[in-house]
């Protein structure tokens, strides 16, 4: 993803070339003929000064979306396991509404390694995934206090500053930023409410 | 808000006038003349069996959503002081982008005080808000988890049976079920996804 | 919502004070004794310049949520309603679940007026909101195109800044994008994947 | 994705070994020794009756989630570019904030490409929209109505009854109602409100 001039830019192909993936990193798309593109290489000219920066970034908020969507699905499953580590630890504030149907016991390392075969989901992100939950499929190596660098900041602020609705990337973002506890002040303002129209007090956590 | 078949609520209309808050709970809506209806007196008959509930329910699901924003909002109001106890103990993991831009010293209970006069958002709960905040601006009685008691699970479910869209009302519920960690196996998937690809490892949090 | 130095703002002091809306305009509030403070008189001195934009825009940020959060309650009470235009409209592609569930006819419009009085989600943005709907149920003058004024957007931004998550304030935002049709190529990029993975062509719709 | 009994279910195993993708379908993933699992070979018994229906609904409300991502990135892409379509159509309700910062011509066909080869975000998803948009950068086949059939709505409302946020996937399916406009009434809220507190009248547009 590459901004510039274009005559610089072209000048140095040869580079872009021998650090890229190369043509066949991936079967070619349908359609696609003749000599392979720059893009089918593993490069591309974006446009002027910037450009290149601006493809890439929005690159990363597309991948803060995506990962954000495996590890909300991976939760539900994991929860969907009456016997899993959190909710047993939750029981009295978040409750189960039908907990009925919520006794499975569903091996969500081998769930992740089925779906990297044939299926819609199939991704790098899904190998890695199915990498890691291999290793430990509870994952207690990790607090979930999820960093972001930047990207994804970037990319919602150019699509308000677009008029453009990106809710599921800014979304993506906003949850790491509540992961590490950001919205702390958000909900003692919501307890206070609660506790002024409703008496309501909030309840022991097991956390 | 009452369900049941027309005559059976209109016989009991005497106690509904009783017990509801009378016409003079509000200055009358511009339009409206004549007799006031019993929703200007304070109930209405919503439909058959269930129709009572289920209005109710909405307005709790909307009652979600309005709690939401004011603690959004003041949220932002009081990160934009530097001095913020939460953000002084995360310092690491959540700079400021600009940081030179928020070093108010803005006053959040007095903020939401002068709101409750002439505003656009004045209503109840500001008034409860400004109550609270009052008594205590850093609401340190309280710890963040947010209980949800059943109405705004149901309105989401409902706007799904509906196809109907209602982001804000199921962020706002969604939030509370955060607020209550039980988002973090999904965080801990985003941190071994981000340390699958680049390496990262989580920071430490003054949590 | 005053920015400033402090002896300027507080030399226009009777300035503010006329042009606000003054003690009387709401009930006070419990705990505030002695003389009202400015606040409570209807203005506020915010901190230095620009701190009084920022209050204000915060303030319009969370109109938006308000806003969007009756905005979807009441089109999940119209849907509830089998009868109703827009879902005859669009059959279709829009069954619900239940059908047997949702033949209601609820007033939507006395249902606004109900909630005036006594309830929880009262404000005048539902006073103004059963205003128009008594004048109209139906809302047939209006289009459904949003405008924003940029005070929601900075609120977004300012978040984002602060790394500060605001998912109800947010969302709002976009979805008026997405009343102005500004999603129109994200979703056209969904039908094609549809149409790539599955076969599924776009089905008509009445609109 | 297969549930049942467990010795029904192995009992077919030839069945499904037969007719799933095969272990050669995807790179071993790092870690995972011996004789390939029944999850490598592309199958998984999920758990008892019901188990492999409620996996496979998890792994298309991901893929919502998927699809929204690369649909909003791609949205943002193409708004960059001022000559676009629908910006000149709708100029006046939309403004960008910073015309000059968004005055590229990025080829939106050959980011889709060069993003196969390399990136985190590549998948089949990503494969297949990079096919379609080669043969038609402004999809102009399409009207942007995304049909739901089920299990995005059925994820959505599992993860509410489990009590675990979902704000990603829920929010995919909602850009979906609304690309189908039942989110109209609510935005007629929002006008009408608008009008009310501020005597904005909506702006006309191009649609």
């Amino acid at each position: 993803m590459v901004g510039g001039e274009k005559e610089v830019v072209n000048r140095l192909a040869p580079i872009w070339d021998t650090i890229s993936p190369g043509v066949d990193a991936a079967e070619r798309t349908p359609g696609r003929t003749g000599e392979p593109s720059s893009a089918e290489r593993g490069w591309l000219h974006c446009g002027p000064n910037g450009a290149g920066h601006f493809v890439k970034m929005v690159h990363n908020g597309i991948e803060y979306g995506l990962m954000a969507a495996y590890a909300e699905g991976l939760n539900v499953l994991r929860n969907a396991n009456i016997g899993s580590v959190e909710r047993a630890a939750d029981a009295e504030t978040a409750p189960l509404a039908h907990p009925e149907y919520y006794q499975y016991d569903i091996p969500v390392d081998d769930v992740a390694e089925v779906w990297r075969r044939g299926s819609v989901v199939g991704s790098w992100l899904l190998d890695l995934t199915a990498e890691a939950l291999h290793q430990d499929p509870d994952l207690t190596e990790f607090s979930g206090h999820v960093s972001d660098s930047g990207e994804g900041r970037w990319t919602s602020i150019a699509a308000i500053d677009e008029g453009v609705p990106t809710p599921v990337l800014t979304t993506a973002l906003y949850s790491r930023f509540a992961s590490r506890d950001l919205d702390i002040y958000a909900e003692k303002v919501l307890s206070a409410m609660r506790k002024g129209f409703g008496g309501h007090e909030e309840k022991p956590t097991g956390e």
